[in-house]
């Protein structure tokens, strides 16, 4: 049998991906993917911003081996091991105090979902309040508390069932004439707004699904001191813009603020391996034993690619490396010159084309592919070709691949 | 710092096992454990039911060596890999086939609780009905759909919001003279219930975490005739008792059933890497693309630990195995003259012994690590010591392993 | 027009009762319904429980003329009348006090399912849970929160979404081997049943619509001791079978049991004017000003013949009466022979009987009607013809109905 | 005891108007009420909008107590009747037909939240959706299905479960920059705004409640051709605003648009009597029969106010009067010179003065009152005192009562 039939025979008509990418994709390195015809693409996907650091990066790899190789504890669920022990001191000392950040730890199952989940369930719990504030345009997850957050029509249909506790937030970028700030404000404090107060308000400082959007320092500082007024937890989820993608470890670096509640995946696992955090501050660590759990929230293979990428994006200066690739992107995608393209929108090293219409969209990601990009589209209506190569891509594969994109823009009519 | 303090200051107080197995792990092999101190644990969790092949089974290791040294795709999201494509194959020629099982794949998120909130998505959607019915004592997972399901109250508190959209029936073991199918039957045939017909009925064969109850052939057999009679989907969760836990690969072939919708996790990736499956009849893969998705579906390093995991154990019989091993189970723990157990419960190699409180349940597993034997409690006010070493386990470790529950039991007064 | 026309050209297909009793009715007195070819018809429905004094109850009528001659307030909302004043006097004093009750009286809505709403939210306010349980078989009303208590699948499809935060338990007589109060007490106390413990139960001790189902004393007391035991707010829903209709003023009086909540309705007006109590003990009395109001809670018009209603009802020693005459019914209904009868059940005034299938009742009631009784269905497939005739029927017309009745049911085949 | 007393020891807390209002009345006629102490106050409260041609209107009460004394139907539910002929018949003629209004009729349970409760159901049920739009400032009821469409905090913070399928839009006042006709219209079309599309859209043309806010009638014919353009029903809540007081029968006679679903209660019932009605076009008349019912849906003597109210409304040109003496209302209000208030709207007879804080408003009602003069408040903050006189008023009682108020508010400082 061909093998994309043992994929059509068996295989879920859920999945979607492949649909656009459809060969058979059998090794990668670095910001490469190869095919069975050995045919090389460029990854400006990245697993959805799980491959920060590239793909089957050499440095976690030897790592990997090597804790294989020793029998380290595989799985042990939340018992104490010393590869998390490690991983724990590591994470605390490098990352969070040199930023003066004062967060526990919670290990929760290795999806993104799960981590908001987790975040979910603590603020309610702490603000003994159901309700939450997302925005419009957001991504949080496919699981039903998480999903309850999460914005596109498609996703929210499969619920299969009212998705109740949350209430939607205008972006800012919405509607030109609203301050989102005193909009919150106002709802919050008009008695007769028929909106519950929030346990809390969750945030993507980059709505990376809904369209690459960059929230604006100015607009996060005034939520967060809103928050604060208000009594309300902030949660930023930044599972697909953490982990160096704005330039910043931490997407909400950029604006100086600290979020109460924090939900890191995708990168944070290292090598492309199931990993998930959520992060808060200590005085909110009011959970019972086990009141959250989950079977892989002690995925060791994936505790130790975590610290392994760590160490990899210090010694190699991602943080700053991402500033420098910033510009060359933002200036090549300034100088294709194309009446098709709407917008152009990004920070760090996730930045979106806008075009007119879906068709168009789905022109290029699809022209792509064929001359060898691999590359994604988001937004609503899915019309914004979404660039998130790998953090460390070598510059002439980046230059190659935003060349194989302006090509196929200007193939556009 | 002690390695113990450091979980302490920046580990979540939601951190649980490891209250009781408070020592540091280094490494793993079969069926043993060591902790820093070179301290050998007999292992009868297994990962809560992730490690049936054992700890870093070295059959499965090597194909995990060598796919990562051969740089095989680690992150591909849902795109075509010859990883998957092996997969596939061989799950479904070596374990469908040969069982007369027609299903379609969905690769989830690497969790059980994502397992069960696809399966819940595309049971309200092919039924087009909100309601499912879940059975008083079920655990079926932490996000909030799959929640809703799981039963015991410490779990359904960590929500912060209503759990709506199920129904808890009575499970067959809770009131003796309840006839549990006519009872299904009436409230859905009682006009005058006030019990939504549900979409489907969700079950484990075994109740592992509800106290290791065996639902019996029968009523299965009449559970799955009611869902044929009245146009229910039957969902089985074989998250933890699958994969040949109870001597079968699948629980259900004991009762000779098929459910409409399987759920896969924990051992499904052999290595105690995260990996989950939901399976169903080819007619119910309604699915648009992308409806459910997440970001570590692809995890194709689970994937090939799970494809070495099954030719692993069918290499080594492991059913059969399991067989054998039950009954030295079943009678080391039926020779064991004590007052204080209640009841001896079991099926292949998960066990349950109950004893009279929740005071002597906890004496009995913290006198068993510190004699070397890593053994959890389940069931109501967790007064049940559940019995689940991995398949693989050596028998001369298994008797260890007994004779220390033996002796933790017989030095309650 | 022909009048029928009107009502079919202009009035919502909603109506119901209209289309069996298809005669436009132009007067009524006592027992006794004409219509507009001044035929007439015994009444054995009574407004659905809402006339247990008669139709224009000459009493009530002089002091309604009365009042409204002399421009005595109509309307006023919840502001003091002399009207309510003297109402709250007289049921205090010749009601609550002789019955040994002390109950805070809260005028709601003038409808029973307002009286319902405002005691779900009482109970809930007060214990600070949002469940409750309630019986299959039930039915408590149409507004959403009540609604959610109800039942019958008809009245529930009409929701148009979820009905939440409801448990429903089996009533006693559904499963002859299981003891509901034990049931109850499991759920309660079983960690692991998924079921919320609820801020009350809401019982009609006599299911009229669930088809003339009384519940048992021993029944009731067990079930107000386990609502002692357990922390949990008992209310009865008195809407229906409350006002004498079984023997005795309240229908918990036969019991002995107290309610700590109590919702009245229907015949609480006296008349057939719209009007609702809801009664609760003093210390549950934590209502913000307010907190639920309504426009129509002081129908000062119905609150007068509320009085009167009482007035006459001790004057007319009603309760006595309807002992004597439950008796005629019994053993009228006891003696007719056909094998089409299932079962005759009953208490006070409100019978029952059981017909083989939905055919049946209807055949029965549509004779009846031509023949000159007015008699309703109930229960499950409606197969319940329910016997419903105001307290104060006269014996004569009491047997004239019946005498209908029997030979309707002797028609059959 | 003093008549104060009864109500202090014997009613609910909940009791609310009369804590402002704190005399006990005795009778009243026109826009007169009297006390026990012989004092007359003006009434500008109208029984919260129920007492549209004034107290005990002898036209109507002539017909009240013939109906009674002739022992007309009062109660048979949904029976037909020769009242309830008359009434539809002289609705449809004088009311609907003479504005070119085409409707079907549902008599509701009496009340005013019930006939929002059936309003919802029927949308949900026609377009098969569960969300609803309602505004923030709305107000529509006290049980469960109206609550969540209510805006006001105090009211919802009773409900003691979460209020959800309504999503709430700013009202048009509120942002002054935000186009709410855009806004709606954004979120309908935008596919990751996270907002479900509603099945109707509930509106009061005049938030009365809310702080007597007019909807201008540009942005009621924009909502009402978007709801054409986006298949959503337009439900105009017309109970406290209808029945001419605004100038108009039906309040959005004033924009010429005309509602999808209509529901009125209060003045409907011409006498103060409960009554409620809920019309539709009759395509949208899918009820099945009894699906939405109520045992005071069919309040006869209600209905005999309702056609005698409507009679004497024709009779006395009260559309007319209303506009007449709104410009007296007006230009008096606009005559007083105070500081303290903030803001004077209205239309029709309503109007509201806003002042600068709760404090002030309570000051003003409670001086009011003092000086002869039942008004309340409303709005955010209750600092809205709102003016709603009987429509058939006479001038000099109507300026007797302004002038109380004037001198109330001349004495704030």
């Amino acid at each position: 049998m061909n093998k994309k039939e043992t994929f059509e025979k068996y295989e879920s008509e859920v999945r979607s991906y492949c649909r656009v990418f459809s060969e058979v994709m059998t090794t990668a390195k670095g910001s490469i993917i190869k095919d069975e015809n050995n045919k090389e693409y460029v990854d400006f996907f990245a697993g959805a911003g799980a491959l920060n650091y590239g793909h089957n990066n050499d440095y976690i790899k030897e790592k990997l081996i090597e804790y294989l190789k020793n029998d380290g504890i595989i799985h042990s669920l939340d018992m104490f091991t010393e590869a998390k022990e490690d991983f724990i001191n590591y994470f605390e000392k490098e990352i969070l105090e040199k930023r003066n950040l004062n967060y526990k730890i919670m290990f929760t199952g290795p999806t993104g979902t799960n981590s908001i989940e987790a975040a979910l369930k603590l603020a309610r719990k702490v603000k003994n309040r159901s309700n939450v504030f997302a925005f419009m345009g957001a991504f949080h997850g496919m699981s039903l508390g998480a999903l309850a957050l999460t914005t596109d029509l498609s996703s929210r249909k499969g619920a299969g069932v009212d998705l109740n506790n949350v209430t939607h937030i205008p972006a800012p970028y919405m509607f030109k004439n609203l301050d989102v700030i005193n909009y919150i404000k106002t709802i919050l404090h008009d008695d007769h707004s028929g909106v519950e107060k929030p346990a809390a308000i969750v945030i993507e400082t980059v709505q990376a699904e809904g369209g690459v959007y960059i929230f604006e320092k100015k607009f996060l500082k005034e939520l967060r001191e809103l928050c604060n007024e208000e009594d309300i937890l902030l949660i930023i989820d930044d599972i697909q813009v953490g982990n160096a993608r704005t330039g910043k470890f931490f997407s909400f670096e950029n604006s100086g603020i600290v979020p109460d509640i924090l939900t890191l995946s995708k990168s944070i696992g290292g090598y492309g391996l199931p990993f998930s955090l959520t992060l808060f501050k200590p005085e909110l660590d009011i959970w019972s034993p086990g009141e959250h759990n989950g079977t892989f929230r002690g995925a060791q293979l994936s505790i130790v690619a975590a610290k392994a990428g760590l160490e990899y994006m210090l010694k190699e200066n991602v943080e700053k490396e991402v500033e420098r690739k910033s510009k060359i992107v933002k200036d090549f995608l300034k100088s294709i010159n194309s009446k098709n393209i709407v917008d152009i929108r990004g920070i760090g090293l996730i930045w979106g084309v806008e075009f007119k219409s879906e068709n168009q969209s789905k022109q290029v990601v699809t022209e792509c592919f064929k001359n060898g990009l691999i590359i994604e589209r988001a937004g609503r209506d899915n019309v914004v070709v979404k660039l998130m190569p790998p953090l460390v891509i070598e510059d002439h594969i980046l230059l190659k691949g935003l060349e194989i994109l302006k090509n196929s823009i200007l193939k556009l009519e």
